[in-house]
Parts: structure tokens; sequence; C-alpha cells
């Protein structure tokens, strides 16, 4: 059965990513980081939950806290709030410097071991926080990269079903593949309950808005 | 004063390209990966004295533990031997996957977060162990990748100041350069003295043979 290495945070797209990648017939490698990350603790056990629904046993919890030395994002660096005033064109504070570019080349490494040919990663491009490292044209590009720097037998692609979905689509698909979204966690706020104005946040609930659902994770103040 | 990160194990090579980022007008910001390789301790401590050499103050020492867990390489797997019987044609099992590929997605974090404009590794792609993360080819790819999964106004060269060089050629130009190559490491084992056999010693001994040099370091059997 051909393999495929899941790039899993816990969050919505990577969960639906993962799904989509199991339906085209791959067996599942699920990669999750703990990069010291505000959320990091609501994030694993998301990715273990999502893991246990999916009966993925091969799981790599791969832990790089240097995105806490290098800092200079909201997500990293507790001295730096997490904008909630609503998403805006340009480049967030919640930017981590080529969080993705690290993410699939450690990605690389993993997948090269396990013999896998694909990486599945849910980048969106277009409906989304405006992240560098989520555009379809980077991944392109990365894709050349890693079979270039990998061994001549290693041959991989970089599968990105959502990059060109809007959020709304993601929540409809999701729906459509039974996917258990009130597993994942998007808020970028570390409490109980979501807290409804974040940009991940808000990207979800535009999501289930544009769908006409309702979102069945606990959110501040009934959002 | 433009900035470069100098990817620096401790190494002849990289300790030589970063020599060579100095002479080129860089103010230079060093980084190291601890990576779970047998040599750790060694190499980290080649690093900070080669750091110490050049007064370099802006250091990184980057922990990612992970490689451990994904083995299949010789140099982090203790139950693979490194080989001593001579450098041959193909990938050999010291072989680290996508160790370059991370090692540049991570210097790339750095890089943006410093505001530098350059990234030295001292990738050696004829004359060396055929690892297919040193190849030119991969080198320029990954170029292209991290400019496009970087901010806009994130504008990044990776310079490989020794990747057509010989081993001659590199131990010749570090002598012309004062480069302390006695405070360098290269052997793939954790022993006191270099061991003389395994690749990574055997092309060193060759640079320096080739240079009509005397390496200083200290060898097994008075190699």
């Amino acid at each position: 059965m051909k393999k495929a290495v899941c790039i899993l945070s816990g969050g919505m797209d990577s969960t639906l990513s993962s799904f989509i990648a199991k339906n085209s017939g791959f067996e599942l490698v699920a990669l999750h980081f703990n990069y010291g990350q505000r959320t990091q603790d609501k994030e694993l056990q998301s990715f273990r939950e999502i893991c246990e629904f999916l009966n993925i046993s091969a799981k790599y919890e791969i832990d790089i806290p240097f995105f806490k030395t290098i800092g200079v994002s909201a997500l990293t660096d507790e001295n730096i709030d997490v904008p909630i005033d609503g998403v805006k064109p340009g480049v967030p504070v919640t930017y981590v410097p080529f969080r993705n570019g690290i993410f699939l080349s450690i990605a690389t490494a993993v997948a090269e071991k396990e013999g896998a040919e694909a990486i599945y990663i849910g980048v969106v491009e277009e409906d989304s926080s405006g992240y560098p490292d989520c555009r379809d044209e980077f991944i392109e590009s990365m894709t050349g990269s890693i079979n270039l720097g990998t061994k001549d037998e290693t041959k991989l692609q970089i599968i990105t079903p959502l990059v060109h979905m809007t959020k709304g689509q993601i929540v409809v698909k999701a729906l459509e593949l039974d996917v258990p979204l009130e597993l994942t966690w998007s808020c970028y706020k570390n409490s109980l309950k979501a807290c409804g104005v974040c940009d991940s946040c808000r990207l979800r609930l535009k999501g289930f808005e544009e769908a006409g659902q309702k979102d069945k994770i606990p959110y501040e103040d009934n959002k």
C-alpha cells in the first residue's frame, strides 16, 4: 500500500487534508510538530484524537522548540499579542518564519525513511492569513527542491488538496467526509474555549457561516 | 553592515566557508545544529572555539534531536556502524535524510529574523561523500524555494564557496586564510583522536595530502 506523510497540526485544514489522503488510498504516516506555539498542548491533544479516529499507528510527534528561540511571531513569543481585530491584508504578526518550509523539510526526511511517495499539507492560499509559505508557487518550487536533495530513488510529491479552496468549501467538504471537526482546534490562543476573534477563529467561523453550518466547539461569549 | 547566517558544524568545510563569508565583508550569524549525531559534543566544542576565534557574538545552537528518532543513518543510529573501508560511489549509510534541506530551512527562519541577506553553507559536491543534499543543483533550487516561501521583502542568497572545490584546494585555501584547522573536527566517530579511516577522515587526509601539508589534529595509530 502506498504511503503518505500527513502534516497534521490538529486544525480543521490539516485534518481534512489527512482525510482526503486516506480516501485517496494512502496508508497514513501522521506528523505533528510541537514548536513552542501557544496552543501546543491543545494541538497535540487534537492530533492524538484525530489519529485515534483515523486509526493511524505510524505517528511522529516532533519537538522543535527552537521556534521559541527565534521568536518574532505572536504564536511563539508571549510578548507579542495575538491580533483580534480582524484579518488584514499582508503578512500578519502571527507569521512564523518559514514554518512550512521547515515542516516540509522534516516531512521529507520522514518520508524518505518511511518510503512514502507523497506528503500532504493543508495549506490554503487565498482564503487565509496571507502567510507566504502557504502559496501554491512555493509548494511547487519546494517539490522540485526536495526531489533534488534526496536520494535518486526517492520520488516525492507534495499534495495540497485545500490550496485553492475557500473556508466555506473546506467546511462543506469536511462534513461530506464525516470529518469530526469537533475534535479539531484552530484558535491561536491557549484557552479552554476558542476566542472567536483571532484570525484563525474568524476564518474558521467564516467557513461555517459560508457553509450554512454550526461549529460544535465551544466559543467564549457564545460566539 | 550586511549579515550572513553561516551554517557551522565545526568541520573543516563549514569553517572555511565562514571565514570566506567574513572576508567578503559580512557580519556573521553562526548557526550550529545538535542533531543527535555521534560526535555532537565534539562538534559543539569546535563550533564554540571557532566562534570565539572569529569573535562572533550572534550564535544559535539549535537542538533538533528528532534525527535520532528518524535514524536510518550511521551518524544518528548507534546500531549502524560507520564504514571504515574507504569512500565508495553512491549514497553511503552515513547519509542523514535531507539534512541540508532541514538545515537550510531553519537557517532561512534565522536569516529572516536577523534581516540577513545570505546563508553560507560549506557543501562540497564532487570530492565528497556523495550526499544528494550537497549538490549545486539542489542548492540552486532551494534558493528559489526559500525566497518564494518567505516575506516579499526577504531576499536571500545561498552561498556555497566550496561546492566545486577539491579537498586539496580546500586545505590550501584554508591555510591561505589562516583558518585554525586544528580547532576543527571532521571524524564521524566520537573518540578522543580522529579515527583516520571513516569517509570524513579519509577525505580530510586526502585534502592535506593533495595540499602537501600535515594535519595537526591527533589521529589514532599515528595516521
